[in-house]
């Protein structure tokens, strides 16, 4: 029942001074906003359509960063990991480890990641059904850890397209751990030409759904300027339209938290699977 | 930007005192909360999996039906046409005709529709991208009629699973018609045997995602004792649940039609298509 | 055990002239080939995409163009109809009734089809699991008519994609309905922009798989010039393209129906639902 | 345009006696049917629905095992890799390595098992066009390493259900590479609770399909009692029921290969994609 929390940042760690300035932008906003945020952002992008894109600036340098960016700005931090080696690496810098969505059942980079201590915030792979995602927090949890997050980003629909199945917020929320929304990766378009392409026109419409149904975090990517990052520009959010984006967000969330909305979900009592 | 109106009543016209029963009912809640009602029910069920399943009162009991209820509570109702030939008949009577999703691409079947002067509602096949539906509504516009809307309730999602993708809400929005949210036959599971099944533990979680979308009206369908329904069964909200499952969809309409969300969707001005 | 029947021929009767060349020519083939034929044309399409897309002839023209090559070739010949009104006057030439994937469920069109004694090919709704089909031969064979056949036409995979499900053939044919195969609109791409779009390559690796799998009937639609044709050209067969097409699928046929191959679906004894 | 070969053997290594015993009876069975073949199974199953399946021998008992079958049977065989560390490991005894489903767009593994100058054998991932494949190919092939396949085994088709489009079968040819059908993994059903189900009755008209649609390899997992493995029960094919499975398959891929095959698929000279 408590406020959404802002996963953030752009897709790559770019610079040490672009992340930077990133994160001090949107220390400033989640401040005005009385959003709780946990900065995001990648050091490497592991599983790029094409290998000719550009993957990111390596663990080593990347950590340093994210490093940086915890300290001086009193932030925590997520990024990814990709395999069994880069977790204890990442997990001494990285608040939140998160497991990439086609790698959602390696059990062990699961159980890697939950080894770590550090909160594990796993995605929900595109082949997956919401239900099955409790399967992989076990894997997580058989560790100790018991900070799991799961995460919605899409479901497969015909090829080059992605679905948000909003049941899947409610099912993954009866399994007991916190529910992330990515609404960013959510419009993707993969798998069209050597590129993923994406929409994110549609982030408002889906971001507000997604809040409505009721989650513990909101994930978004962005960028001052999308068009020229490296990797998710077409779905990254500008950074300037961020403000006009969470501020209707936030009451929303604030509105379907208040009590009246607990007894509407009394009749979601029969169970919540497919 | 008006609150949404709510489109309700039992699937099927079991009795005239039954539809008298149960519109009073929805008329007097529905005065509560200050929301639009138009009573919504059956004649025939005109494509029921199983030839064994019950198919209605038929279209003369059954328009009688209607036009007591309209009367005598000064209710709109909505009821559905299966042919050319029932288009005018049930014109006589109902407010709004609504072409089911099956059929939403009847050539003659819209225009006959059309040709009534009822308002129109077409359900988005279940097989039909939401930018395909402005073809449809065009359709009915040709006769001259301009009281067209579009309704979303689900699409087909591998076999027995129907999803909602809710960006078909801004999709068909963005030809210009209103737009409507189907939540108790969105959680139908076509197909698993000789009946559909449903899920109505769902009805709160994709309702509120809907309405946060944006929507200009709410279609459900309700029963005193929704076992005891001759169809859909499984997807009708009990009527006692009904208040507990509105009055927060009316404070989350109210919010979400409040200008800081206009500023929102600023974000989506590159198009809405998919 | 039989080989495959032909049903083929334009998407549209378009002229006397046109069909009787069409027709003409098809039996010319199928005798070289040996194949049984069965003419197929339609006098309406009252399901296009936009209202102003060619319609056709009309019932009263067509089936008078129809009786015409039933007659003067010998041929028996299939149309569609798409309302109840149509089958009696439709089943006094035709020999088969052919019920649109969209209305394959709307139980009035399927009972007035069966009652005219003529063969009904229902075709798999887009949006129906291929077990649900045996319900709508159900309600054919209700009328006392058991020459009922159900067609796989492809399935919905996302927006504007079909997919053949080639578990789809035995599931069907568990039912002991006949099963054909539609190899042309199997390969359309519904809802692209105002016209349905297709990729005629698919024909020949699709319809060998569905011969290899094993059908009763080989449906496809074929036309002298499919560019210049008023519906259906992206997919319709050449004409002169039909003999390289066909003659091994003929070749193909006659092996899978040796006895080597019904040994081979003794595995499938579990039983075939999904 | 040369015979399929066939790759097959127990999803898992069970025990030397275990493999050693299937590796030989398969080699005799191919013997007789004049097909070549390659044994595969895996030494660890890294991605088990549940953390308490089991998961196999392990990578250094495992590659041990199958260097015994590879010499002593004088068979090539085929084991799956998960991560960069196993690519050399494997590379040292294995003729093919196989890339999972699940990693195809891992980056750092595709780079790593092209590296080991194997052949390398890429399934298609259940979320994946096909045509985005080749991607995933060139990423090995920028090793210089020439010997890649791909491997059709599903894709997502609604919760818990996979279809295999064989339109995928000449799309992924068209881009050069020889495609390879995994028979048994494509009638897998993920995700129904804490294991994956699977429906082997499917089998046999599936791979009918994909032999006739045109495939160079034949991939299928089998055991001597299905019902014991460890894993994939629910798929694999008895090792009794090979015979009768293979024999039709083998005369069905010869006539596919004749030259009037080929001649029809000059109806799929405008391009291949979707």
């Amino acid at each position: 029942d408590r406020p959404f929390i802002l996963v953030a940042g752009p897709c790559q760690i770019e610079s040490r001074a672009h992340s930077l300035e990133m994160a001090e932008a949107l220390k400033e906003l989640c401040g005005k906003l009385g959003l709780g945020l946990v900065f995001k952002s990648s050091f490497d992008k592991a599983n790029r359509t094409s290998l000719a894109s550009q993957r990111g600036v390596g663990i080593e340098k990347g950590l340093e960063i994210l490093a940086e960016v915890r300290e001086s700005l009193s932030l925590p931090v997520l990024t990814d990991v990709h395999d069994v080696q880069q977790c204890a690496l990442a997990g001494q810098v990285a608040d939140v480890l998160q497991i990439p969505a086609f790698l959602c059942r390696q059990t062990d980079l699961l159980l890697a990641a939950g080894a770590t201590g550090r909160a594990v915030n796993i995605k929900k792979g595109q082949f997956l059904a919401p239900g099955a995602m409790e399967h992989a927090a076990a894997k997580v949890a058989s560790t100790g850890n018991q900070s799991v997050m799961l995460c919605e980003r899409g479901t497969f629909f015909g090829y080059g397209q992605l679905v948000n199945d909003m049941r899947a917020l409610p099912i993954m929320a009866a399994s007991g751990w916190p529910v992330m929304y990515d609404a960013t990766h959510s419009v993707q378009q993969p798998g069209h030409g050597a590129e993923t392409m994406g929409q994110r026109s549609f982030v408002p419409p889906l971001a507000r759904a997604a809040v409505a149904a009721g989650i513990s975090a909101l994930f978004l990517e962005t960028h001052e300027n999308p068009t020229s990052a490296p990797s998710d520009g077409p779905v990254m959010v500008p950074l300037a339209a961020l403000p006009n984006l969470l501020e209707p967000l936030v009451a929303l969330d604030k509105l379907v938290k208040s009590p009246a909305f607990k007894n509407q979900m009394a009749l979601c009592q029969e169970g919540l699977s497919l």
